[in-house]
């Protein structure tokens, strides 16, 4: 099952980090859209619909962007698959335009965290694995354990992942970090969940980032006659409950994702040039990728240690930083992830940018797939 | 731009109202979701999305019914346009079936607010007209007192629309109220924002209510070849941010929603034999029927008076009880209008069926479309 690609027209982000209370979630929003209609070389007048992806803007939060944007009136639709929010407003824009619903749809994801959230997210109270202690950290903490005794990885190639995505966001001006770090940094930094420290953990952040999308009409609308990146396919799987002692590494729900994914796009995981994958630690981008198949189970972390996933190596992942190191403000990060593909593909990402970049895929994950509170893996497969 | 139709084969909901704290929204999903595939006569497993739409679920709420139907693994999707949450799940599943991603969508509406909400709902932190004391009540009686002196309306016109409302309930066994009240009752009920009393006010409700789209194979699929009411359109338009003295019943928002849904749906207004509409308030389902051009601007009262919209009249409005009366559990009440339609298109609404519909509209309006804070209107058609 195939629908019609997406082109993408434009894209635009705000620099993630930590911004100040006066400066609002529909501030951001507002600056990263009008960034992706100006990088597409037209104006808001051409927006048909408006897709805003966002965990904690409170009701309406996409209404008022829009208002903000002088597009009220439009169709607004809120959409919040936890960390993968901004993916799936990515997928609702790509149907609706594959429906002939629309022919230009603009793509917002945005967050503004630092007013809310203080320490690490705060679990819902109906989260039974969060009571009993089973936070994100932990659970990643525990297949960190899991990770070096099924596989006789260590903690030093495990942090390898920090050390190679801060390299990597030395080169991106739209991430929260851009210093590198090196790996004693890392393993001396204050533990979180052991082994995992606090390099290993994606930050708190603001931000936002929007997408352009358009139909062959939108292209025509536009103006545009020389290629655009496009998007083949947006999947979207949601997680299996398991209980009892599986093992935390299985990660069959990215090996769904990922079959889903080629399905959706008609594209070869061979023929993948890079990735954008969603490392909320460090551990989980190894595991993520071993499950999508991309890497061979068990290698993920020598890969990592090798080079083998960095700029140069046989698969770069996370060219951008990642959530690690460009920031992780929840809602933005999946529609990031499609301006970092879009840099990639056309080939404007200066120093980070992945030598003949032809085929790249961004993968987020939102909530806990693996305990009761229920959670969804996107992907979103693009070419030049 | 009309795009294929969505067949709704099954339908169901819970009686909406008031749940003890250990029916948890998930339990209520369930229900309704069950209730729906039975009605279809088919079974969980056809099923190849979810849209869920709710306000007060919290992250994943969706991914979390999911889990408790056995259906972890199918892509879930949050939606979360306010009062118009449900009608937007619907209409992102109709998109979806009409692109061909899906042929098989199951539409859950559901919220829990008994636990969450007591007095009204709360405002959001960022509302400027809440914190001026526009609070939704509030700009609902400025509404009927400037309807009353614009028009020479009465008070007890407008209270007329809960005796109606009341009064079609009592046939409706999903409705939070099945007894009737009289105009006396309406107007000696505690003020809450003066013209408007208590029952002027729709409730706070929990409720969960499902519907099974399909598309023409999925019709193969779940072997049903006799006739299925079908959903020929889902609109959506933001409100217009309006400031300063404006009239607060110009309803231009209406306007736009009903010109978009004739648009999408090709039906001719005149044609409609019901509707069910977003009676937040009395006042509201009157001056909204008014936006939309189906009752003569500044007739509407006196036509509920007359009975013209009420079940024998000219256009029935609300022959299930409506918000006032069925309940009004924000994120369950576009679907719950979608149940309504289809047992009145398929002739099965009992006591309070309208003779010989053929043709039904739904309407919501989530947010607050006239101020600061932003909001939607849908629209659904639907035909016999």
């Amino acid at each position: 099952m195939t629908l019609a690609p997406a082109h993408v027209a434009g894209v635009g982000m705000i620099r993630f980090g930590r911004y100040p209370a006066d400066v609002t979630l529909e501030d951001m929003a507002v600056r990263a859209a009008r960034a992706a209609v100006d990088d597409a070389g037209t104006d808001l007048s051409v927006i048909d619909g408006l897709y805003v992806g966002h965990v904690f803007g409170g009701p309406v939060a996409g209404q008022r962007v829009a208002a903000q944007l002088g597009l009220d009136g439009r169709p607004v639709s809120n959409h919040e698959n936890y960390c993968a929010s901004g993916a799936s407003a990515v997928r609702e824009a790509w149907v609706a335009l594959a429906a002939g619903l629309h022919d230009v749809a603009l793509v917002i994801g945005v967050e503004k965290m630092t007013d809310r959230v203080s320490g690490g997210v705060r679990p819902d109270p109906g989260d039974l694995d969060a009571a009993v202690g089973y936070v994100m950290a932990a659970g990643h903490a525990m297949s960190a354990r899991r990770y070096m005794a099924d596989h006789g990885a260590t903690r030093e190639q495990i942090a390898a992942v920090a050390v190679k995505n801060h390299a990597h966001s030395v080169h991106n001006p739209w991430a929260q970090y851009q210093k590198p770090i090196d790996l004693p940094t890392v393993l001396n930094a204050r533990p979180i969940a052991e082994p995992l420290g606090l390099l290993d953990c994606s930050p708190i952040s603001d931000g936002a980032a929007a997408v352009l999308l358009v139909s062959p009409a939108g292209l025509r609308r536009l103006g545009i006659d020389g290629p655009t990146p496009r998007v083949l396919g947006v999947g979207l799987v949601s997680g299996s409950v398991q209980t009892g002692l599986g093992d935390p590494n299985a990660e069959d729900v990215s090996r769904r994702a990922g079959e889903q994914a080629w399905e959706l796009s008609g594209v070869d995981p061979a023929d993948l040039d890079l990735v954008e994958m969603h490392d909320c630690f460090t551990i989980a981008e190894i595991v993520r990728m071993e499950g999508l198949g991309l890497v061979p189970r068990g290698q993920g972390a020598a890969w990592t240690a090798a080079g083998e996933t960095a700029l140069g190596g046989r698969l770069p992942v996370n060219p951008s930083g990642g959530l690690l190191s460009r920031g992780h403000p929840v809602g933005a990060t999946g529609a990031a992830q499609v301006c970092e593909l879009t840099w990639q593909l056309r080939g404007s990402a200066g120093g980070r940018q992945v030598e003949g970049a032809q085929v790249g895929l961004a993968y987020c994950k939102g909530g806990t797939v693996n305990g009761t509170d229920g959670g969804s893996v996107t992907t979103v497969v693009m070419t030049r």
